[in-house]
């Protein structure tokens, strides 16, 4: 961990809790591909919204998608700034002193203006890093988008350029007199971890009889690893 | 599941999967009291910045808090505009057609202008409620903020007027021509359930030994339910 940040602008520079901030790309790429939806933030008649979405990358480009329709995607998609956050819950952080508690986590926010893909061929190409990213394998293996579906899904590209990383593991922060033992000797402090994996694949009712479940859902990877 | 935001204002009115609205207060509450952290959207010179903080809810009011030094938490709490989402993640839907994956998730919105607290004994009740949301039993069991921690801590208050959940859940939605089993029959479809659990307890390293783990971490319910 190291005290900066990736691209230090001044709104992507970690101000606060700087020991926790990461430099190198390889800690923003982990983050994001660690994740499975982002929080989208925009500017909608002078008011912040966020919403979750889907979201995928391919080298320094961040994609989020939406539909066509929505508000949101629109407001984001005339070039206004946006700002993109992934995190990641690993733990509880239980101090000895309330102000101590905290979250041990991984936290990836992008800065910039969004780009509308219009291009067909982009935008088939993004659509199949998010899908892969949702569900790595489902692009090859479900079916393609028809021309209506494309039109009525918008996609956004955004750089990595402007990006931070922040990242809290390990055991509580305290104060040193809270570390006396014959003041506060019998007070617990420590980490309860979180734990994420994937349950039984659960079967569309629809689905005919006989029909496995494929590689690429029973083999998927943790989730958040 | 209806088809009525909350508080149908038009920006707290959801346009896009109105099927997926919900809008009883006591879903609203169960969202937020599930969730661990919240994204905190907020206007800051313009371009919208989201972070990931702590929060807590008492009645009809959202509470955030943060350091009183960080540049987001300023921006926020001058009475400027607010928005607040949090989302659990509960599995991911593989369609028979890569424009209907989704995810199924629980998700809840405010919107609003957040008050700062100054009143030390609003502030300390507030923060009771936000360590208690993250660390349930904390507040009675660790060391109290002293007065300069409690400088340090900047609470917002957001009411929880303007808000909306969403909720989607069960089997993926498909097109009638993707379920025709001559064409499609094949094809899994399902949803992969995302489960989320406490791992053991990791004691901080300054522990002496012989401390327990206290009832209020080792009985503490299953994350996110």
């Amino acid at each position: 961990m190291t005290h900066q940040a990736l691209s230090p602008t001044p709104r992507s520079t970690i101000r606060r809790g700087k020991n926790r901030a990461v430099t190198d790309r390889s800690a923003l790429y982990a983050v994001l591909d660690a994740g499975i939806v982002c929080h989208l933030a925009f500017v909608a008649d002078g008011a912040p919204v966020v919403i979750p979405t889907g979201f995928g990358r391919a080298g320094d480009t961040l994609y989020v998608h939406g539909s066509t329709g929505a508000a949101s995607l629109r407001a984001a998609a005339a070039g206004a700034e946006v700002c993109v956050n992934v995190t990641l819950l690993d733990g509880v952080v239980y101090s000895r002193a309330v102000f101590h508690h905290s979250v041990n986590y991984r936290s990836a926010t992008v800065h910039g203006a969004a780009r509308q893909l219009t291009d067909r061929d982009e935008k088939l190409a993004a659509l199949a890093v998010i899908t892969n990213h949702l569900a790595p394998g489902s692009w090859d293996y479900a079916r393609e988008p028809s021309k209506q579906e494309l039109a009525k899904t918008a996609v956004l590209a955004l750089d990595l350029t402007e990006a931070a990383v922040k990242i809290r593991n390990g055991s509580p922060g305290e104060e040193p007199e809270d570390l006396v033992p014959e003041r506060n000797g019998r007070t617990w402090a420590g980490v309860l971890p979180l734990r994420h994996a994937w349950g039984e694949p659960v079967p569309c009712p629809e689905l005919p009889s006989g029909v496995d479940v494929p590689a690429h859902v029973t083999a998927r990877p943790a989730p958040f690893g």
